[in-house]
């Protein structure tokens, strides 16, 4: 075990950029353990210079050297942190560089572009698909169906829900989700209700431990949440989706990103989004 | 205006990581346009090769060089997408080796880390804490409020879902929405059933124009949507913010990325983030 590292994530706007590289690289780092600082909207010298006292501090007070991941704009800024005393991984510095000698001309050094301001037309969009979302997820809405990029089928607790809301955050898709009654199993087929919409379907399936665990906290020792009643209800629901002859995903153990992301592909990425 | 680009986004994974990038390095180039091909889940020499080939086509159609921007974990398949037509930039090739001298060990090259199976406790939270968000947006539940990480309180249609959903599916933290009543606004105090959770809560505002439009969507023509109507209604919740001596925020063109984290900021960055 490494002794523990303080993590810089620094940015002239949200930091959301940094955040997430830093969850792809370091988590290829097992048995490194992090204290992260997040420093957002980081957009002037004397904010710069703050948190370079800031990092100094630690560097002194720690035993290793502090990793700094930012995301920096303006060039300016960018020089004014390296000489600072951790470990500085910049995004713009390690890109921009190529992309300025690509497209031959210099970055524009606006901060916040990105998920700010500029973007409006993107932001307006993942809203209403947010809105649209929450007001399909309150009961099946049919009047919406046809105003639905995508519309998830699954049983109770399969994670629908979740991946709607993450569809629409990330993507600005409008997803819909249908869950399959009792009456839906039992009948075999894929809802009438859903015959219209058929290139938007997509089936969810999950384990169905998994899905037993997760209903027993919501209903404890119901039939509903017993094993033997999930592994019936998945089993219809894989021959719904089976006979319909529409596309699944099996999303035990998924993050939500991962699950949103693997609909989308399956159901052959045509979609233009908004990310 | 340049000739239309092609911009590639490969990952060996969700490729959610290489979107934030693009989004945050491309903004920066006004007057350049791109056409997106999402490239999730090239996670093997063959599949890489197939991307190759996609590339070199594409090369070889349009007059401009396309862009390829990568996050593939393991070294052998980065080796493999390099010769390819496109200018490649890859997050793993850019800052894994200075993290790797850094830590005195190799990276594990194991793929899909950040956004998947490992960090299952994170993603758990992040559900519990969408549920809770999605259950007090229901309506105003008191008994909510305790197990609530930030309450945000906000006249009607002032942004306040989207953030808490944001905050809940990006940090796993739980929020509250408290819409504020007209009878909170003539009361023009801080509602009591608030008082004990003083360090939760965060008041939004928004330009009284923007929120005119919006409810004019919602309801045309009515009282509710008038531009007095909101102007009074905005004044009123300044008075009990100010009155009540907690952190507020003016949302006006902001994004739901930066109205979560500048929310996360005013309440003094205290949290244990997912993120």
């Amino acid at each position: 075990m490494q002794p523990k590292r303080t993590l810089f994530l620094v940015s002239d706007h949200t930091g959301i950029t940094v955040q997430t590289i830093a969850k792809t690289l370091l988590s290829q780092f097992e048995g490194v353990a992090f204290d992260r600082v997040q420093l957002p909207f980081v957009d002037t010298p004397e904010k710069v210079q703050a948190v370079r006292e800031r990092i100094d501090t630690e560097a002194v007070r720690s035993e290793v050297r502090p990793i700094v991941l930012s995301s920096l704009t303006d060039s300016v800024l960018r020089e004014r942190l390296k000489p600072c005393r951790g470990l500085v991984l910049d995004v713009f510095e390690a890109f921009i560089g190529a992309l300025e000698q690509e497209f031959a001309k210099p970055a524009s050094k606006a901060v916040g572009r990105a998920h700010g301001l500029v973007d409006k037309e993107a932001g307006r969009r993942r809203i209403q698909a947010l809105k649209f979302a929450l007001q399909t997820d309150d009961g099946v809405k049919y009047d919406d169906y046809p105003n639905a990029d995508i519309i998830l089928l699954g049983v109770s607790r399969s994670g629908k829900t979740p991946a709607c809301l993450y569809l629409a955050m990330q993507f600005g898709l409008r997803a819909a989700n249908y869950p399959l009654t009792e009456e839906d199993l039992e009948w075999g087929e894929l809802p009438k209700a859903l015959a219209s919409y058929r290139d938007k379907l997509c089936g969810l399936l999950v384990d169905s431990r998994q899905l037993a665990k997760i209903r027993e906290e919501r209903q404890p020792g119901s039939g509903y949440a017993s094993l033997a009643q999930c592994q019936k209800e998945l089993r219809a629901a894989l021959d719904i989706y089976r006979s319909a002859n529409i596309p699944y995903l099996d999303t035990s153990n998924m993050s939500v990103e991962e699950i949103a992301t693997r609909v989308m592909r399956l159901m052959q990425g045509g979609y233009k989004t908004s990310a």
